[in-house]
């Protein structure tokens, strides 16, 4: 049976939803595939549910053919096993808590290590038994701080989540290969952009990872690729450190008043004019040793300051402190922090040695202080003096100062190179609509999955875990298929294969149009008929147009010649063709 | 590609789970369908998912048949529309509710139909817009007191739960009957067993309502039948009252001592001996008047308590009271009831007219009393004369006492006569498997769902819900379709058509099978093939007769002769066939 315009439950808008900051959300909501429930929770009209579906239908296929198998979770679980990982605790707010009529605690998951890990202990015994990958699409909830971009960050939405379980990291490679080989299928097959990035494993506490990213100008992912084929996500951008320098030789430290220095630009004018180099060559931003304060907070609400030392011509990047820090939540050191803390002179902060006092700097500071890896040994720097309105020029590492360790933190640059020395770095943005993950044994030991051996000797079982946002895909690709008239979708998601619109108002239009629907659908064509009697041509098309099915055929007024218009929604291009051909053109 | 077992994500178990009450509950997990992940809450697993798919796609079929459009609502919900019914209130602490970050209330769905109102008020304002029908399959939450049973009593389980959108009664009752006869052809298709049964439709405060159940001896709900077709659950059964007797000519009541009378038998055994009837015969336990004491809570927690006079042959049925005092909650009064109200002598409770004394019997209380339908005018009683160790005779309805009104609460027995003069009725157990519901204009008024009619002027639509439980229904058909060896599914929902066994350890018997499997599959049977080498036919028997595909393809040893087996799980049968007949028998 056709979708029926005349009966369809949908009503198109012209007006822009007014909390749709992105094209997708805005011609998902207008072209009625969805409609917001609640903050990052949307209902899903038939027409979404038809692009959902699709998706779903080819998840499921090639998860097949990796040999997954699916099973169901429940969305409502039990604490207790997110308490034996200690994500119960580290998800903070993220996390939906609630508590039933007993007051026992539930969560809605977020995902679902624990009970895929419990289930295998549960079911599974024997190194004969592996390896498995299992998986579910299934509701999953994220109490995200701000809930954005429609479908693209939301609380409630659709996962395809699978894990994989080996005796060993041979199997866990293969396994994970399998999965990734799958999502490299499914997403040409949905004909979604996406690149393959290094990711950082740091925080699920495995080893390799990597995530599947759409590049799109609205992403809030940020990556970089080399034209030598490097690409990952910033997060897990490694620094390459310079070789350390001789320090024999190199001018002794000296401090100097700084007054009037509240930048870096202003640091280096001064040190410019009063304090020029030796070797005739101008100062600049990356002499400098900027050094920042940040409060790391822990899943148990514990707070604790770090001073990091990069060159000042960095930033510290949001992003890849967060990874660095996991699962410490970051953020900048306040004006309390500064008041509890009076060794930190905001403004002139200067590194320690030892935690002791380095030449005339002052300050013994407890606090962790960690350094940005481009600072080796034999560098020498323009940092604070610790002491108001004073600098200390020539401060060398490994001589004057030391760090408590190495911190990756700052700002990726386009031009910076590559790790693997293949070129330097362009950054792209881009949406994450997977990841692939070696969990390795973290979660296994956790819950206690042994199995026993071929000798009779009980290991763990080391896991793999593997995501695709089902829900995000649908938005991702509304991106990527629009122009200012509404959605163009590719035809593998479209949520029929065929439009056809009846334009005109003889009743000799819609009974040809009949037939051609029923050939249509005979031919095994889904097709959304646009039969409203009441509606002028002008409105069908722009119907046709905002809800995006890339092929439409028209039967008007060219029926009298015995011809109906094909229409390529995408190239634009329409072209007259004889009735009786009209099939034939759109199944061939 | 058949499911393979040597593959399958499946452990059999030869022990009964500790916590299963009913076969469908145990066999299901024993069978490896379900496994529990918290009361209440179950992962399904392979063959689980399999069975729920296919009675997801009967009903999916069936409400396209029946007009009716998917769409699909968040289950986590904002509490607003909740309030708006009154439902955030009314479902007690059968709601799970909790907060987001943002401290904003939030609950999990049990049911949407506020969600689904507003829907059609968001997307149409016109009569022409009417009528619409639409559907969801979606997981539901309630927060159970006593989740049992398996799938049959869960807190987070799958439903169909479909709305009509009238602009008339008369455009509600034929949604509401396009939705049943749905209902009838899916549960016919399913071949599940149901009686349809009026159902109380208080509750909801709706008109019209029918339940379908699955007759059980496990069931929850009572239900009544007659030999002349009435069939309602006990909560929608009302009672005939009988004709008013003349008051003309009785005895005047008295009160007499009936010390040592704690129940009705002592009661009528003292009435007998001391307070003979004057016309010969016996008292019996149906000439006593018993007062109950119920206190019931409102929602917003509010206790009040009820006196209600019903025979003394009848005992008060909860889940009657409940329904008729709904949405208060029912139970006895306390201890503490009675000691704030010493008017309420505690077994020896009278009537009063009018809040006034009746007679010698003392009392004037302010607690509503309310009488069972067979109290009329004219009829006598024995009755608690509100002293203690005293109970009056022959106090006569209309003449000594009086009611604040009717309630209808006592319990329904075999040989009662049916409402609608049908015959007596018989009592048996069923399980709620769907419920179609005129719901009327309470939501539609309550959110402000309105149209505008054919002379433009708003008017409120009328609506329908109607709710197929379908997780529950899989342990419906579980519970109907087993025997000692395990489950025997209808060909319908079976996990597969055919279950084919590899028994023996010779390579062409494999071989043989393989070719089988394939032949099956290209004539469009799935199968479930047990290919696993190292297992014994007798273990490989009893997992085809646990696992319960009813069509068994058994390649053994028959093979030399050029035979395999064909063994009906549900008749026993087993018969050898030429190989080569084998699937052309097993698709016909």
């Amino acid at each position: 049976m056709p979708i029926r315009l005349s009966q369809l439950f949908l009503r198109t808008l012209r007006e822009d939803p007014a909390d749709a900051e992105v094209n997708s959300h805005r011609l998902l909501v207008r072209a009625g595939y969805i409609r917001r429930a609640a903050p990052g929770v949307y209902t899903w009209l038939p027409l979404g549910l038809a692009v959902k579906a699709k998706i779903e239908r080819v998840v499921r296929e090639e998860m097949a053919n990796a040999g997954a198998q699916e099973v169901f979770f429940p969305a409502l679980l039990p604490r207790e096993p997110f308490e034996a990982t200690n994500r119960w605790t580290e998800y903070g707010d993220n996390l939906f808590r609630l508590q039933d009529r007993k007051k026992a605690d539930y969560l809605l998951a977020p995902t679902h290590e624990e009970m895929f890990t419990l289930l295998v202990k549960d079911l599974y015994s024997s190194y004969k038994d592996l390896p498995v990958c299992l998986y579910q699409i299934q509701n999953k909830y994220r109490d995200e701080a701000r809930p954005r971009a429609g479908l693209l960050r939301g609380r409630e939405f659709v996962m395809k989540d699978a894990y994989s379980f080996d005796l060993t990291d041979e199997g866990l490679t293969a396994s994970y290969r399998a999965q990734r080989d799958a999502y490299e299928r499914i997403f040409t097959r949905l004909g979604v952009d996406y690149v393959i990035v290094k990711a950082d494993a740091g925080a699920m506490g495995g080893s390799a990872s990597e995530e599947f990213l759409s590049p799109s100008p609205i992403g809030e992912d940020t990556f970089v690729r080399s034209p030598g084929g490097y690409a990952a996500n910033v997060e897990a951008v490694t620094t390459v450190a310079p070789e350390a320098l001789p320090i024999n030789g190199l001018p002794e430290a000296k401090v100097h008043p700084s007054p009037n220095t509240p930048t870096i630009e202003t640091l280096v004018a001064l040190a410019n004019k009063d304090v020029p180099r030796t070797d005739g060559r101008l100062w600049n931003a990356g002499d400098t040793l900027k050094n920042v304060v940040l409060a790391l907070t822990s899943p148990e609400g514990k707070r604790s300051l770090v001073v990091v030392g990069l060159p000042g011509d960095r930033e510290v990047d949001a992003k890849r402190a967060e990874a660095a820090f996991s699962p410490n939540e970051v953020e900048p050191a306040s004006e309390a922090d500064f008041a509890a803390n009076p060794e930190l002179v905001k403004g002139y902060i200067g590194p320690v040695k030892n935690g002791q006092q380095v030449l005339g700097i002052k300050g013994s500071s407890k606090i962790r202080y960690l350094l940005d890896p481009r600072v080796v040994d034999g560098t020498a720097w323009i940092t604070g003096a610790n002491e108001d309105q004073k600098h200390v020029f020539d401060l060398v590492k490994g001589r004057d100062f030391d760090a408590d360790g190495v911190v990756d933190i700052a700002e990726v640059r386009a031009g910076d190179p590559a790790p693997d020395g293949s070129g330097p770095l362009e950054l792209a943005r881009g949406i994450e609509i997977g990841h692939v993950f070696q969990l390795g044994r973290k979660y296994a030991e956790a819950l206690g999955l042994q199995v026993l051996d071929e000798n009779g000797k009980l290991v763990t079982v080391t896991m793999g875990s593997y995501g695709i946002g089902v829900t995000r895909l649908v938005a991702v690709l509304a991106e990527a298929n629009n122009d200012e008239k509404g959605l163009i979708w590719p035809e593998a998601v479209s949520p029929a294969d065929v439009y056809v619109v009846a334009a005109g108002k003889d009743d000799h239009v819609y009974a040809a149009a009949e037939q051609l629907v029923a050939q249509l659908e005979s031919a095994g064509k889904t097709v959304i008929f646009d039969d409203r009697v009441k509606v002028s041509p002008g409105v069908k098309f722009g119907d046709a147009e905002l809800i995006g099915v890339p092929n439409i055929l028209i039967v008007g007024k060219g029926l009298e010649q015995g011809e109906v218009d094909l229409w390529n929604r995408r190239s634009g291009e329409r072209r007259s063709v004889p009735l009786e051909s009209a099939v034939a053109e759109l199944v061939k």
